[in-house]
């Protein structure tokens, strides 16, 4: 029955996950210029981050925890990082991000991905299950703001457009 | 450069799509337990669907998107089924819906990831990707969960924790 089914023939290719990730990123970057500008610094519900604060810390994670799978170089997660206090300017961080992933991962092979690593001294996964990660963080936040947004009023962007 | 990097090696097994969605699925079930039964019902911000409407759409989509996949039989997508009023009701489906989701993905090969189908009559996307939507729904909906559990001033599940 496992050889029926090709139980353990894999069925994702890195090329496919970088663009489903870099899907998922785009879709977030519609949300957050969805935001006005004060309340996406400052509008929360029941004691929650505000969205950029959220947003700072998909940064912190992305292209730094990306950039320690590749390399091995301990990256510090710093969530807490100055990007200045415009959505423009966090904007503009989160392409310049997109780009260097999209390079990052030219350096990534597909054997890495099934190899158990620490990322930020704390986390042990495989590769795989580190950008899996990523990406339902991603996610989870970006539904929170949709609540955020629905909350001041305002159409947020189609869950399905990438 | 793209042999190097095994560009168009597969990295995901279909018995590891399972398990991490499978994750996705316990978690979401310990945040259907966190609400008060009748703030599951009919707690809601901004105008959006109480958190028991979008665990409906999740019943509607997972078991039988999957039973769909597989069989390639027809389902009615239908999120408004009537499971009973009763929180207890709704989680005994979703039970009910592990073991059969269990049951059907022994009876989905690894070939079949990479076919692209229409499902309920309307989406067309490879297997594949079909399954990754059913997840990403999920966790923008639990995600959004949260936010209503915490303006309850309920501390909701890790969401690390699977």
């Amino acid at each position: 029955m496992e050889t029926m089914i090709g139980n353990d023939k894999p069925i994702l290719t890195r090329t496919e996950l970088l663009e489903g990730w870099q899907g998922h990123r785009r879709l977030t970057r519609r949300v957050i210029e969805a935001f006005p500008e004060k309340e996406f610094f400052e509008f929360s519900i029941g004691g929650m981050r505000p969205f950029a604060d959220m947003v700072k810390e998909l940064l912190a994670i992305a292209k730094p925890g990306l950039k320690e799978l590749v390399s091995g170089e301990k990256q510090e997660f710093d969530e807490h990082r100055d990007y200045g206090n415009k959505k423009i300017e966090l904007l503009n961080h989160w392409d310049a991000d997109t780009e260097k992933i999209n390079a990052l991962w030219e350096e990534l092979s597909a054997d890495r991905f099934s190899e158990t690593v620490v990322l930020f001294g704390n986390y042990e996964f495989p590769v795989l299950w580190h950008i899996f990660y990523f990406i339902d963080n991603e996610i989870h936040h970006r539904g929170q703001a949709y609540v955020y947004l629905r909350a001041l009023g305002i159409e947020p962007p189609l869950f399905y457009e990438r």
